[in-house]
Formats: C-alpha cells, structure tokens, sequence
C-alpha cells in the first residue's frame, strides 16, 4: 500500500497578508480559504499549499496537532520546460530578484526566488527527477 | 499560467538515519537517493519528499539557495478512505503512537502521528480538501 501523493505541503510566515498577495497575484495559486491571524491555504493541482503563522499553529490551544517551524522552508513548484521562460518574465515583472537559475545535468532548468518570509521557491520541471508530467 | 503541482515538499529532521528508516519503512515512500550527513530523498506518487539536516541545507557554502527551519514542519499524504484503517494498523503494529484521528464534517478522515523528528505527519483523504482522486 502506496500513498496516492502528496497532499499537503506546508510553509510558515510572518505576515499572511503579504504571503497572500505573493501566492495569489504572482505564483497564481487558488485561493481556498484564509482564517486571520491564522492561516490562507491554496490549492495547487491536486495538492494543497497551507501557509500558517507559526506562533498560531503551534499554539497550545490548537484543536489540532501542533506544528510550525522557524527559518527558511524551501517548496518546488511542477511546470514544464517551454513555461519556464515565461515564469522567469512574470517574476521579473512583479520585482521578484531571482536567486538563481539552475541547469541540471539532463538540461532541465529551475529558478530560485523568496517569497516576502525569505522561503526558499523553486519553479522547475519535474523531469530533474526522471517524473513525467 | 498555472503550476501543474506541488513538485517538491521539505521536511527537516536531527537524524536522517532514523528519518530514512521511517519513511521507506514505515511509511513506504520509495527511496530515491541520499547524502550522508545531508539529506534523503524520497519519491511519493509524482510529487518528492526531500529531507534535510537543517544544518546542511543552510549552510553558507551550499551550491544552492539555503533554506532550513528549526521546529515541527507538516506534511499530509493522500490516502483512499479505505486505506485510513490500514494504515492505522500499520503504524500501530510499527509503535508508532498515533496523536489524533480527526473525523472531517463530510466524513472524510485524517490520522495524526509524529516522524523521529516530531514532524506532524498526516495521512488523510483527498476529498477533506474537494480534491477528487
């Protein structure tokens, strides 16, 4: 017995307001639902993107488990090889500084940027790691 | 423009020996390859789980962007409603203590427990989301 995939893959932030803007109007992620103070949680293909603020996630009174971390996560995001350029023009456009642009071996490319709490994002094509969309 | 997924998600742990041995054994993710003292990386349907030693990823001589947190990060896996039992079984036949089973308003379900790291791992049905399979 196999998971189906991943469902949902978190990141954690200072400021939801700011994370909110970045993840809808820049990276173009569907907007789920947000509780203030708390969280906003997006979908992305089959997959939920939940970004929390540490301090509520990981507090006491939590109704669920707890968790949050401090520091720089890191999140790749699936697109394909012919949209990468494209990606690379949009985050120019919005002010995005691009941290790097990497070619790997098989000459598939990913590029590297924050996000406004300094996470570490990726946009690559899921062929660096031999998956076939 | 849309991202087609989640293509990578990052936890970190203190001791990647006893997080490979969880994840490939108990959780039955495929083993993709590892860096002693860096990291282990896993396959998960068409998505990666990548687990780093904080200490690593975050170095100031890494090749790539760092990134690395401190504290409990969360991942969910997306599991048919009719697996949920079966991995209940499973993990408490590995001793691992279960944390929470949350019973979702559509009847959905998830189950809570912890990685070696504390990690706030969830294994839950696609649907708590509106995500069909």
């Amino acid at each position: 017995m196999k998971f189906h995939g991943v469902l949902e893959t978190c990141l954690y932030v200072d400021d939801l307001f700011a994370a909110e803007q970045f993840y809808q109007s820049i990276l173009k992620l569907d907007f789920v639902s947000r509780q203030e103070d708390r969280h906003v949680f997006f979908r992305c293909g089959n997959q939920m993107v939940l970004i929390f603020k540490t301090q509520a996630s990981n507090a006491v009174d939590s109704p669920l488990p707890r968790h949050g971390t401090e520091g720089a996560g890191h999140i790749a995001f699936a697109a394909q090889a012919h949209e990468i350029d494209t990606w690379i023009s949009q985050l120019k456009s919005y002010g995005v500084p691009l941290e790097q642009i990497m070619a790997w071996p098989d000459g598939a490319r990913s590029v590297y940027f924050r996000d406004p709490a300094k996470n570490c994002i990726e946009i690559a094509e899921s062929r660096i790691w031999g998956i076939s969309e």
